[in-house]
């Protein structure tokens, strides 16, 4: 029973029809009609203007939507914990040329405006540092927490105070709006840009770069083309997406996954580092509890020698979840 | 009836089938089974110990494989119409961090010992000169045009004598060796790293880095992860070429697409720059002509102001190459 | 006699004297009084407000004034046989982070705007091709030939036209002043960064980065500290240009290797590929004849099989250049 | 009364001397006699082989040090409050092409073998994390702490076992082997490479980057000429660092500057932060404390809230040093 990781489930069956959908010949890279009906799907959903590139990775989507708004000498800051801190293997440091990662701390690896600012304070010798020019945030962060949109509004506040872009890595951003349950924007609040994931929510390799400054948008064209991300037949990343954006099939298997893992937190009880606002749950478990859930099927991730992780899927079985559940209750 | 490109062909119905049969969630990354299967798989087909890495697109292959002989203070010996030179919007310079291309000439886009010994002679002044580190060569060239079993040879004699790097882009590989008639290993010749092209030839998103070296693969695996192109479910990209291997099909759909181009340029005589020798025909057109053509139905490239370019795909239909093939000769 | 590069003559004495006059401990960095008054010397010399940065070697002015006006993705339009291109070891690739030289053609190492607008009109796909966003030129070009004023006004109007930055690598722009015998401003014409050339007349390692424009001035000290220009006792650099400065000593010293290169090319006659316009001349000359020179104690620099390339300093004796002209002529 | 820095200090006579001695003009960049000479004479310093390239900064020899033993996909272990870290604007960012420095702790800025394990340790989800490929240590360290011989060892047995590569920023390295009295060798202990400082201590603008590994020596010279570090005058370079070799003057210079710092300390007593092991002292001042310093006529830094730095040069004199003990003692 896997709760291993969400980036390894099937592709959604709505998903792989709307692929072969898209076989015909159309123009090349992002030219072709599928493409082109981004941007009106996305200022449908967030209710505002916006541009929206696919690329294949999260990474990729991150670190190009960062490059819009961070200069080689220049510096982001984001919570020690971040994926792009922690686990891209330097990828910021190469689509952004060397500048810097500033790091912050906050519980439940979210930022606090609190944490920003002290940051910001600690830069006060001119060229001798690097200036901070951008912001990321991750919605839901790396411990499956949200921001609230009032939080996400004091984040923004300060954010145009001192003249910093805003990120927002969304890889489970579908996890955080099912569990707000507010509208996308909210959920956005007034990022410049967000890489709003698609591939650990029912598709193949689509993420959708949405930049809320048109300006922003165009350079992201040509550094994902220099990056060789830019896809010949890119119809196929476009069919993805416009698949799970239809009928809100994307927040539906959020849902599901979101439903599974609170199932499962209701028996984690106290064990529980935090009660789960997305599909992720860490819980406090000795080396021989974790054998003991190995033993029984279960696959999750060694988040640290305390600490598992489980993730439920969009396609994780009910019962699935009741069972680890109970094994964990049992223990 | 389209001759525009084979980047925009649909993906063949095997490759479908065969990324479905692959939903069964396995582990991330590369760490699946038929990602595992990739080196068995190439080493088969070219006779000799190789590690094979998947990748989405040609610039990504192409670049992550010149960056695994390339320093960022050196430079790359290609011709100057190479696509990595010419249509990858200076992506060498992104992923070898600023080393340069040094261009050199040669008929139908292919480099020739000469040409790359004068480029050599050049370098004379020490550090105030980028020294060259690698050569890389396209089969297919961007004319269609073939590099012979000997002439990789001699290229490949020259780049030991001066320790360079050997790097094929192979884009069209396919439909060299479907032209070449010749084991995939005569075709590649002496290089050092291969890129294996799927993509153009039924595939959807899939191109092989293929490393005769594996030290270059083991780099080359932290420099995919770093660029974002370590895609999480990899088992998708491992399948399309994993189908495309299996029983030749790469090779029956390269034999058909130049023999769709071949029959094209039976008609087309002596208005043809060169004898195709994959499945790309340049033809004299003027302005008027070209316009006949498209009048009747024909999508294709403006080359230059003289020259139009014809590219048949995998699924071109016979009937649409005799009535190109007849078009032009009735002009 | 010394004939070989202007870039190794002694340090002119009142260089010395500046320099051992600042040696009372004062602000680091550019903080220092001397640094402060370089804005104000430079507005004054070129008739405009200015900001004036040091920097040690003309290779660093080169490429951080250039860092000003190209993005990573971007592309600078520089003649085939510029500085930047031949003798920098990738430097701008380097600073630049990847961005590309666009060469182009022109006699004496000199862009006209014929050969700019041909590379523009050649960038015509998209995110395929990196776009040009600024120019660099030579003043005196690496043949030691000048634009003039006017072909300035040209370029410059090429330059808005297109949007793009204007850069003079003045490595010998004292040398262009002293010919064209014109204020300093028309010399430099409606460039947007100079980079002001000393250390080949009469300093030992200081070159000025002139901004006209504050913006480019303000993210260039941003990369000179991060690339390891910013030399903690920089008021040694600042006391030699100031030295350099006051009274005109640096049109003196320019107007004497001038002269002295005039002397030369007035006995070269014929032999010279260009009447000299700065302080080198290109003199054909076979190999046997190099050596009988080379005999007679003149040392200079093979530029091709077929010429020879002088280059006189501000302290080449008057009778050093009669007897290489004396020598020349006698041939 | 000047405790602000080191780095801004007059350069000592003899080295004005030597470098006007070396006025005539020599081969350009490091062809001349002088800089030809340093390899030997840093060879009998360290009474083993190695390659000293002069530069101009600090800055520019850690980095094209580090450059010399990290990939841009990999990563420099180093105090979180090192130079390179806190002070170069992301220099390393840059030279490094986007690796990444991976902070550890330790007393007074120095790097710990267990710090240094506990970071390795972290290092162990292959390439989704950059690998450490070398330390950074600093001699004296940014709180004007030595390594003994001993702790360099251990720390060298640590990057051996790891395959790593080590280097020293040895802006005040002349003030270690001034505290530690042994042998330069025994102060640089087993590392690849040592930024010798030199401007701190006498010079005007030098810096020696010394290899023990001569294919280290020979990346660096490109890199150098890349960076804009090249000078062409480098004969002034080279004379600065020989001038200061010669007769022990840079060991003379850098215990006046100790035996200054050692006085303070004497009357500073419990305040200071530690016994000082080289020309730096950190003070646990008030803010009404430093104001009353400064009223009397002392510079210095203030490191934070609580703690202010004084810094001794080669040519504070005797009686500022006992004035400020004194004024510190009446506090």
């Amino acid at each position: 029973m896997q709760f291993l990781s969400d980036n390894a489930a099937p592709v959604h069956p709505r998903v792989w029809e709307a692929m072969r959908a898209a076989d015909e010949a159309d123009a090349p890279y992002d030219g072709d009609a599928l493409s082109q009906r981004l941007d009106e799907a996305f200022s449908a959903l967030f209710g505002r203007e916006c541009t929206a590139l696919w690329v294949a990775t999260g990474t990729a989507a991150n670190c190009l939507a960062l490059a819009t708004m961070t200069e080689p000498h220049g510096a982001v800051i984001c919570h020690e914990e971040a994926h792009i801190e922690m686990d891209e293997c330097g990828a910021p440091g190469f689509f952004l040329h060397g500048a810097k990662l500033l790091l912050a701390r906050g519980e439940g690896a979210r930022l606090t405006p609190r944490a920003i600012r002290a940051v910001l304070e600690g830069i006060t010798r001119g060229v001798h540092q690097v200036p901070a020019q951008a912001i990321s945030i991750t919605q839901a962060s790396e411990y499956g927490l949200c921001y609230t949109p009032q939080g996400l509004q004091a984040i923004g506040a300060l954010a145009s105070e001192h003249g910093l872009g805003l990120h927002m890595d969304g890889a489970r951003f579908a996890n955080a709006v099912a569990y707000l349950d507010c509208p996308p924007a909210a959920a956005a609040g007034p990022v410049d840009a967000l890489s709003f994931g698609f591939t650990k929510n029912g598709a193949k390799d689509a993420e959708a770069m949405v930049f809320f400054d048109p300006a922003k948008a165009d350079l992201a064209r040509w550094r994902r083309k220099r990056a060789g991300h830019l896809q010949s037949k890119g119809r196929y990343l476009a069919a993805q997406i416009l698949a799970l954006l239809q009928d809100d099939l994307w927040l539906d298997l959020a849902r599901a996954a979101n439903g599974a893992i609170a199932q499962v937190a209701s028996d984690a009880g106290a064990r529980s580092l935090f009660a789960p606002q997305a599909n992720e749950l860490f819980v406090r478990l000795s080396p021989a509890e974790r054998k003991a859930l190995r033993d029984q099927g279960f696959a999750f991730y060694d988040w640290d020698d305390e600490t598992a992780r489980f993730v439920a899927s969009w396609n994780t079985p009910q019962d699935h979840a009741l069972a680890l559940g109970r094994a964990i209750a049992a223990l």
